[in-house]
């Protein structure tokens, strides 16, 4: 089987216990977690070969990320070990009508301060049939936009599938620097993942009528939304979620996949979320699964956006759920009773 | 005051924090639980004497599952001990759209290899006046049908009342067996509690057009199911639990008792729940401390349907409520006000 | 900056974690609260300066609470030490149709058992401009009836403005004493917080046709308690709180303010209750900053309310909750998104 | 087998985990202890029939107490149910140079203010042979040393043995009162408990050349002490705890039994303590254990300081310890190696 | 680099906090491990390629273990999945006088109901140069003889090492199936580990004036027995482990080396035990990889006995510490300063 | 009472639970502390008027860290808010033969880039009579080195006592930037403390056959090096502490100080130490405290020492002792027994 490979940052996950505020005491669960890992942790639960990119400090830290990802499975052989630091991420879990809180402490980590040279993109990619990344990475900054740039071609020149989540921060670049960065990444890219924000903050690209801070779906929005995508940067498949965020601890939640041709609303899940980090993450993972296990269109968005659904029931960043229990919730059993 | 009696194997229940899956992390909350003990418990916080039946090993894993009887007051004077296993079982609570789940290491145990001879059963009803057990007891196997048979034999000789939980496990006999063994010992029973599922699932009693998976409660096919058991094997009362799973943290929650005369359906609660494991437990404990208290037929599945809605507030198999606090919801006031 | 001085008892909160019954396990959460604490801390949250009075022992139990205070900047230099024992109480948080549990053990704590020499108000208020204390101070009994006299006659007589929450406690003085010491205090009152059994139960005072264990809100009825209260003790502003008790998990929150020509109702929020001891404390913290910022009227209600309400999103009795958080939600913004 | 019974205040034990200091962090643990309750627990550990009397509130934390006591097999049916609060003790473990800390919070408790009505000694006594309390209880004043009287004469009266270990506590009663009330009881008993403290405080008996801060034990001095408490007050057998404390973590353990003959001193244990509150309490319970047992004079002090060592090595109050362990550690293997 | 293969079986260990005992709180540490599977660990962590064999579950508990294993980068794809449980150790930790018990719940697991079809040899030594497995695999019984000894003929015949730990488990097997399954497999054996109990138990080789419950160490009886091992099995190497078990918190450690020719004694190390089990794993992989590495024979001997006397100082089963930590200590460094 | 002023760096400190190793499970204890902050805190516990100066930003890891130190009451009114991040440092404790390790990851923390005019010394001085700061402060680098030389010379001419523990951290700075920077401000200092090394690594400065790694004192050698760095930097008074490593659980600890004219050792205590972090750092705020406090040599040395003694049983980075749990270990009771 030819592995997936995913490229980014992994950070150290520091969040109170519970529904604490941030050092409401003087605990805090430590984890890890990031964009592209969180993708690579889920690819490797659900059967598939994951192989993990990045750059990791050989330090007691840097190694803890490392086998964190191993503990699942995924091949951590690529890894490039150096730096200093490893970015970490503070995570306040919010409750009704208090929303959650993240303190970045991500600069200077050892991925964001890499070098072209760290990466032999030939090598890594000679077991892959398929390359993932988010928007994340090259804005991180320094040689990430240049070194995701050379990992695109030489995927796309040894034949894998590159898929992109665009997952516009704004606390990392601008909406220019996105955009100018982006529109060079995304004409390698054949599977186009985004929320409606990302599209309009990362391209511009807007639908009419939606308020992502309401709870109705504009449906042709978001064909609109995807089918600019798709035509302008030539993305053969356009993946977009639809979050409504009714509080902290309750969300809708469902998806639309623009396969070129017709445009598949997934089934609708209210959500009461347990956390809602990686959600997209899973998202993403769900569909290059379901993508690569050759599911039909309809068949692709029900599981991504199941998948994610149950992910935002798992606490941390990774969704630890298998393929079984993804369909078993795709296929309508969203009762809950318990499986003895 | 005569006693309860109740046997069957009390498990030591291990179960990962909060909402964790199976080993996320390195801790378990370890407890123990076990549909009759879940009863005895129950009992004893409604201040009835009662006294539970099993067979535990004398090391420190058995000894605590004695212990934890003799917390809440259950007399274990009549417990044997012996063996070398504690039942063991393993819970993973679900949370929204992800189930609960539930991995059983129960094979072997002190109880489900015991002998005839481990339990004189004339001595263990001497100053008893009601015996509960449930479907699981038998369906370990071994000598339990037998032993069973003996212990219903001898409380109807011995003139208690004698109520059955038929709590169909499919992973522990098959409905040949169930229906096979079942046969015999309801012959014997004064009370029979049940879901629908458990009706067909035992003695292949069916209601039409009722969905465990929907919420749609069909009150005329409950009526029914009711009705055939007792007009079948000479029960004289049936109590019916309704649970609708909207997913696994909102549940509609109620039940409908037979009297051999007439149907009373009690209230319904909409429940957010906690932990629940031991839900149709606390309802079977509910059933018999109201029906011993001689309270009138729609008080008593009142009362039953309140204890238990309670208990899925509780963590642990265990519904560790008094009378007042059941009455007190029974009577209407489920606001959740502070009670200062 | 003048300082908003409070007064009253700051007691130890032992805690069962999560929803745990008492004494279910061996952990208890240990922190502090009391109402007019709660207000001091929401004030020095809220970046006003924040003096508290009470008085506590020497020990290593007394310390804690000042240092509690000290935490969040409170001033604690008028704390007088002594005495024995500092005030308990127990809390056990409901979950859906069981309600929470709160046992007293405050009787002969230090502050119970104080002197009026213990407090020296002249020197108290001489940086102030804001005096703030609840029913349960005088209720406390012993000589505090005198003490928030003696308090509140030099608050007015400095030129103080004087808010009281009347937080009638039935457990710690009878509606006659509670009418006899407040009708007392309540004339040197400008600003009186209430919910409405608090008016019926301290002055007797009382709204036709609300049904405080329903849901269905009143209007008119509480329109006229606040003008009652106004009218009667020259009260210049009177804010009512309005909580839905639908479950112990959810209710409905909002409020109204008489400003003795007006009355301005608040949104009205859906609440996920994370912790709901505190909410009229915050409510009331949050009240009085908005009036001391000099909001029109219907932004104080709003900021109240939205105060309050992020408050029973947090553990604990403090409401660890920043201006601008509060402004967010008062601006609308209950989505509950991620700040990243 | 006939019953021993306890006499005293079982209290609310809340202790910082590991080796914080008070209220470090927020977390609590919160057991159950007192030095009869501690015996009681102790007896039955060691498979005697152990009855408990006290007076406790009807509310959780008295409840809690009762069930701490059952959980071990404790007859806690003696217990009167009343008052209004249970006593609690804050301790803080101290580590190496730095030594424990205890604050109580005792006073005012259901126990310290009961009557003389609340205990019917006779009906008590009916199943037991057994008496034993410490000096503790009448310490709690009020009516406790007439309660005491009463329990002794009672007990002398149908022929129970009397036990009483000391245990003054300047905290809670002067020397004088001490002796004037020690006076009255201690001529009912027939086995006195102490250390070398306890009978100077108690009594004014001192021994030449000990200092309890070194290390140094004065065999001749002990023996001298015995002596003086059988001779002046007509006690059987006199029994003493040697303790050396080199540090808050490192102990010397060994003890001295006087059975009016000849002296007999134990092994001297070196203890790395885990929690040496209840050390002597195991003692008193391991003497009345092994006594009751007919051990020989040597055989009962080696048994009561093995108990007592153990217990030291043990969380909480209580000795959760098996006969069978005691007679390992007494029969010298002090190697801890693993028991697989 | 060949790989090193380790056979056996991995364990859920459920160990109490701290020193707690069993049961006396409701949490339990669940980690995993087993002889074998501690030496695989151990030997990923000092950087060889490290294969674990044996046969688990497919469910969350058996996934589990594999987790655990893959997290050190142990190689798990030879794992035979199948079977119903996994087996579980009990494990209490002992404190000073008070030794450590340990209950064993590990009949009926998977791998010791497994078949010799499940275990492909020829290819799980393919890439293979040295094979471990301890006497705790044919002592499972069923048939784990004949698949141990299929393993080391086969191993033998591929050209790789073979080294077995003794092991001997009285709770397993008696001495004499030891002897005669141990007889047969020893053959086959190049690298003899044992302590002196294992050369008695299992073959019956004595060395005099050697008392393990002591502290004296008789190295004219160490060199004894390991000489016997060599030249009666023909071991090519042998070596032992000496602990002096002072009590449950300290111990004397150190070791012997017998190289068929010479007899090498380590450094002795005065050890504050924070977690005995696995201590002889530890030293067994110590062992492989200094003789891998070419290491001279005091410093094989050397590293393994500083290996084990880290992994005492660390919790759980495995020894987490790379080889410069061990060399570091082997160098001298005991002194425990901060590495900063 | 005029203040101590400290100026540093305080960092969120992340340390596993127990003797785990990093990231062993998934929990971290988040606390704060750096050299001069654990000053400052230890002088507010002792009673001094203490502030804190440094640089940290506005969000809530910042303002944690402010609030940490308010809880002990310590001045936060002259931390300069802004930056982006506070430094963190990793910490695992070691036990027995492993020692405990540190990971920083304090580059670019917002006092690392602080400017001078983040500081305004003559208003920071003004209540002021003590300045305190650490080798660590100028080590951070950037514009620290001119920030603290103004400090220094501000102070100087305002007439405080200046006091600096050299501190020497190699990871940091080089010998040579250390000695070159620190001769600048050692000739404003009045006070300085140091152990040996220190003392060699910044000025070079030695004494003969002192081994750190053993145990023995040269007393000699301390003498010399203290008498060398009073005469070469004209400093009043220096103190040297002496700590032999036995292991990471067993120090030898005492102190030695120079006050120009005679040398004063202190008593040496055996510590087992629970957490040796800031153990230098409650040396230099003790000695501080016995001079301002007028102390002669022999007890200041004493109360430093003693003080420092406490703090290695304490957990965390702040010495949580008062005076007069100094004074009681100081005047010789390490014996550790239960202050009731």
């Amino acid at each position: 089987m030819k592995k997936v490979v995913t490229f980014g940052e992994i950070m150290l996950r520091l969040s109170p216990e519970g529904y604490n505020r941030f050092l409401q005491n003087d605990r805090l669960n430590a984890t890890y977690g990031g964009g592209e890992a969180n993708v690579a942790v889920s690819l490797a639960n659900f059967g598939l070969d994951s192989k993990y990119v990045t750059k990791l400090p050989t330090h007691a830290i840097g190694q803890g990320a490392v086998d964190s990802l191993r503990y699942f499975g995924v091949d951590t052989s690529a890894i490039t070990r150096g730096g200093d630091r490893v970015g970490i991420y503070f995570l306040e879990k919010g409750a009704s009508v208090r929303g959650s809180n993240c303190i970045y402490d991500r600069a200077y980590s050892a991925i964001a301060l890499a070098d072209e040279s760290d990466f032999d993109w030939q090598a890594i990619f000679a077991d892959a049939d398929w390359f993932h990344f988010t928007g994340i990475t090259p804005a991180l900054g320094g040689n990430l936009p240049s070194i995701c740039l050379k990992a695109v071609k030489t995927a796309k020149k040894m034949g894998l599938t590159v898929s992109c989540d665009l997952n516009y921060r704004s606390k990392l670049w601008s909406r220019e620097s996105a955009k100018s960065v982006m529109t060079d990444l995304i004409k390698y890219v054949d599977v186009c993942i985004a929320n409606e924000e990302d599209a309009k903050d990362v391209f511009g690209i807007e639908a009419l009528d939606t308020n992502i801070y309401g709870g109705k779906l504009n449906k042709d929005g978001y064909k609109s939304v995807a089918k600019q995508i798709a035509d302008i940067y030539g993305v053969k498949k356009v993946a977009i979620t639809l979050r409504e965020s009714i509080s902290a601890s309750d969300n809708g939640w469902s998806a639309m996949l623009f396969d070129g041709n017709d445009y598949y609303f997934s089934k609708h899940y209210d959500l009461h979320i347990v956390d809602r980090v990686g959600g997209g993450d899973s998202f993403g993972a769900g569909l290059i699964y379901a993508i690569k296990s050759g599911f039909d269109a309809q068949s692709v968005i029900e599981f991504a956006v199941a998948a994610s659904a149950l992910k935002q029931t798992v606490e941390g960043d990774f969704n630890r759920v298998t393929v079984k229990e993804v369909l078993r919730l795709a296929g309508g059993d969203a009762s809950g009773r318990v499986q003895r």
